[in-house]
């Protein structure tokens, strides 16, 4: 690479000033980069891959951050970065104090939205361009979405009413045929039909690009070729009308990995009057013959040998953990499904889907439907379990209420990265479910702190409870020291001296941590009790009444504090007139960035060190 | 009405019994039951009439409740009630103890599922569905939707399952061309295209019927119009694929007041052996004059006077006098724009439409789209103000979080029916708000408790605070004696003797419960010194050093306890080593059913009375 290209791209503007053998160039720098930086800090590979003529060419073509792209999920918005003066910083992308992995407004003018959830794209950009609408601004704005997050209600939604809005929002539908897993459903198999139909507007467009230069001869050509456009419309139309239905202009598709005919594409767009939608064809992986073969692993990855493609073999987790018993207790019970909004992979059902094809449901990224859905399995005899990323279910709370809570059937909610995610950040962090889950009435919660107590809860959810039950646990393997703790009911566990006066109150995680840091307390001559709450809503009462007899308590919660199981621990302490000393250490009402469990673990008081200190100021303040 | 039909209707097996004739008399004298019953109660008058028809064919066809109908929304519920045994009990309707106005499970075996928010039918029968065809049971499970239903995106995840799902899962898509208000989008659009396209599958079905009796002529003929029928399907086809495309059968569409037509029609839909979408046009209103020509009036009532069709003038109310306010704003200022979620008439919006149409936007029943539309807005310099029912805000938690609270856009939330709504019971009660909100980084909650500190509120939320903001404000009028609150800041007031050892502190509609109760204490010889909150999150620092000071305090929340004001309030006074009585009043974490708002005030101990009794308990247990 003699003086390469994408080191010199300070600003989009740097692009424009590019010629197509530059351009294709400069698309293979980045994806070396790509490639070279995933491996190190992990990230999402695949689908960035297969963005990366369609992100080149948009800056060609538009003018950011005046013309605004909005990407969707941020999956794809690496080259995004990478083009937008954020080339020098790359290397810290994904680490505490470095880049996102997302789009962060904060992070640039050129990442105009947050995003982490999918689908939300469509109606972002038509408020964008609403607001541009009604204050005369004729910039663009230009929606980068993926097929799979076309599987999710709210880009339904925002179609609905974006057809009908009188804007020029731009859409460009990213279709790589994959969702997270392979992409699922109706609308799926409706794209399949169309990805492979004549590529007509391109045809057209670049034709008339071309022929319109040659003077006289040039327009009535043009003329005639628009003619036989509208023919071969006629034609694509019958395939394209769900879009068109929806009041959005159809073009395409065209080929994503072509960018002289994105450029084409994209100057024919900004052309139509109106809500357009453009269709492009990429390949997910695209130019790293790994991730082409196996996009699905490489999707997301914690990082890999660029060389052999080889990622870092993943060692037993809570989500492994999980799949396996719950195919397990499948085999003997048939009434169990299992349903998973394309994360069916990453929450460890592969086992189950494999085992139990007709009982396994993956309904894209639609965790709306996954509930009510699952609420209608249980309303007929079936026991349906949920697995979901914590973050994500914020996105069904109403059904949670309206459709599992109020009809008290018995759904289990597998929820997965509970707690602090890591290197994905504000947009994907797992700190809400407890505080969500317990305003709802009929809920239990657990949240165990070990392999041993998933299996117990499961079987808990399983075989003893009623009603709706939610079983959270962290993203990865089971924390040391959580095997001293003593267990004499399923509710809570116990640690430690039980006559010292002062205890420390937790569960999930962090029980590991307060096993270690009354450990090291009673070294230093502090003893310390600890309540490892499994059972966190409704408050096991067995727990509360030995918290009421300690002098101090400090209890840690790896979650937001408002509504939190601190927070009504609190209530129920001061009812009862407890007169002590309590201490709350929870995440505060933030949203928290990028960083190591661990390193999120300290910042926020909540790893055994940051409990020592805790307890130590206590018990010196009382001396 | 000599020995009418519908009382001797016990079970649906009784229309079953019935020739066309005294179908169509008995259709007659459920309107007729309808209008009496809804003109003394209230409830859903106009949805329900335009149902009456297909409702009855419904039980003809089906076998209920081995076949499982399932009502979305429960707008259109009230026919089915009275032809499954509730007919003697149709007059307690939507009063405590009564007959629920929506489906109730509890209420009876036919009721299958909850229902109250829209959209939810189609992903609830297909899980039953579903869990049919697992358990080889051949029973029918069918779904019935308002057209309104389908600008929400889970009916659109739904479907994208549905359609590949295999099961035969029945949808019938009760088209009147209404939302609530006037239906809006481009599917709106759509629908009323092929509303008015060729009847094809009445023609082939019933023919069918008549010819296929004829032995030895009929057969051919049938086999005749068969292929005549995919003629004139392909004609159709190009009209109908939305559905086709999302692997739905599409089927009509067929007339809705036409009993014989339905019956060949859902006859018809049970021999297709995968999903089918019946496509039924209806009146809203039908067969009463009065809601005919004014469906939207007539959507959902107070009482009327059945003959005149009048209805008793709605006194000023916190919606109304919202929608005044705003208008008086947005006078004054461009930016801000209004949104409803298809409830711009009842939220007071009226007013604000007919003035800046452009910058009012009814986005139909799509609260998720609204919020991130919002957010969009917001971003680029609008200040979008979102109306909304506290119960169907739920519907947007991941939205509220993801795109307005991580942008930290200014958003303004007018929530009404916040607290306890009254006659629409479990699905509609708007007592979770302050728990999910308060659970959100970055959110203010105001809850005015009168018109005078509701215009304090929108100002302070306009002009002074940044990020989002929510308002929240009861169903119904201004309360009495809330004008003798005093006002030493925005954040809350105060009544009473400041030097009481006894505080009753609460917020928005119960303040005026708080001033009669410290009214009537005083005259005891007991004092007491109210703290009204009005700002609710973040919790005023000043009003909590006020009740520090106190020996016993009596927080009254109008809300669910968990994860509540009273609970975060708990927290804030326990980790400050308060030292005092603390007694929290809310409504424990349960759905509540309907009966009038005083009843339910009453029957939570959150009205003046119960105060007085609590604070009485308290006072002579420490004499």
């Amino acid at each position: 690479m003699n003086n390469p290209i994408l080191p010199r791209i300070r600003t989009p503007q740097d692009v424009k000033a590019l010629n197509e053998d530059e351009l294709q160039t400069l698309c293979g720098e980045v994806r070396q980069t790509l490639i070279a930086v995933t491996a190190k800090n992990g990230g999402h590979l695949a689908s960035n891959l297969g963005a990366v003529e369609l992100t080149v060419a948009l800056h060609y073509v538009f003018q950011s951050p005046d013309d605004q792209i909005v990407f969707d999920v941020g999956h794809q918005c690496y080259t995004h970065k990478l083009l937008t003066g954020r080339y020098d910083r790359f290397g810290s992308l994904r680490t505490e104090g470095g880049l996102s992995g997302f789009c962060r407004p904060s992070e640039s003018e050129h990442d105009i939205f947050y995003s982490g959830h999918s689908g939300t794209s469509v109606s972002a950009g038509l408020g964008l361009a609403t607001a541009k609408k009604l204050q005369n601004d004729p910039h663009f704005v230009v929606s980068v979405i993926g097929d799979g997050s076309f599987t999710g209600g709210l880009v339904y939604e925002a179609l609905n009413n974006g057809g009908r809005s009188g804007t020029r929002h731009i859409l460009v539908l990213n279709d790589n045929n994959m969702s997270i897993s392979e992409n699922v459903g109706s609308l799926a198999k409706y794209l399949a039909v169309i990805r492979s139909t004549p590529q007509y507007y391109t045809f057209k467009a670049s034709t008339e690009r071309t022929l319109s230069k040659i003077p006289s001869i040039g327009k009535p050509l043009v003329q005639k070729l628009y003619d036989l456009k509208t023919a071969v419309k006629n034609r694509l139309y019958a395939e394209s009308t769900f879009f068109e239905d929806l009041g959005y202009r159809y073009m395409g598709p065209v080929d994503g990995h072509n960018i002289s005919v994105l450029i084409d594409a994209l100057e024919a767009a900004k052309r139509v009057n109106g809500p357009v939608l453009l269709h492009v064809n990429t390949q997910k992986g695209k130019g790293y013959r790994f991730a082409e073969e196996n996009p699905r692993a490489f999707h997301g990855v914690a990082g890999f040998d660029p060389l052999t493609g080889e990622q870092p073999k993943a060692g037993e987790s809570f989500s492994s953990r999980f799949g396996s018993l719950l195919k397990a207790q499948a085999e003997k019970q048939p009434e169990i499904c299992a349903i998973t909004a394309a994360m069916g992979f990453s929450t460890g059902l592969e086992p189950f889907k494999d085992a139990f094809p007709d009982r396994f449901f993956d309904v894209g990224i639609a965790e709306e439907h996954a509930v009510t859905f699952a609420a209608g399995l249980a309303k007929d005899g079936m026991l349906p379990v949920f697995a979901v990323y914590s973050t994500f279910l914020q996105r069904c709370y109403d059904e949670l209420v309206h459709d599992v809570a109020l009809q008290n059937v018995k759904v289990i909610f597998a929820i997965d990265r509970a707690g602090f995610v890591g290197e994905d950040g504000e947009t994907h962090q797992g700190l809400m479910d407890v505080a969500f889950l317990s305003s709802i009435p009929n809920f239990k919660i657990y949240a165990p702190c070990s392999f041993r107590t998933l299996q117990a809860d499961l079987n808990q959810a399983i075989h003893a409870d009623h009603g709706p039950v939610a079983v959270r646990y962290p993203r990865g393997g089971e924390p040391q020291e959580s095997e001293k703790l003593r267990f004499d009911c399923v509710e809570y566990a116990t640690y430690g001296d039980e006559s010292a006066d002062t205890a420390i109150c937790t569960y999930g995680r962090l029980s590991a941590e307060a096993v270690k840091a009354c450990d090291a307390l009673e070294k230093k001559g502090v003893p310390a009790h600890v309540v490892a709450l499994n059972q966190i809503h409704p408050l096991p009462g067995g727990a509360l009444e030995i918290l009421k007899q300690k002098r101090n308590i400090c209890f840690f919660e790896e979650g937001l504090q408002t509504g939190g199981a601190g927070e009504q621990t609190a209530l129920r302490l001061l009812e009862s007139g407890y007169g002590g000393t309590f201490r709350l250490t929870a995440v505060p009402d933030c949203f928290v960035a990028q960083a190591s469990v661990k390193e999120q673990l300290r910042k926020y008081g909540l790893d055994s060190d940051s409990m020592i200190k805790t307890m130590t100021d206590i018990t010196e303040t009382q001396a």
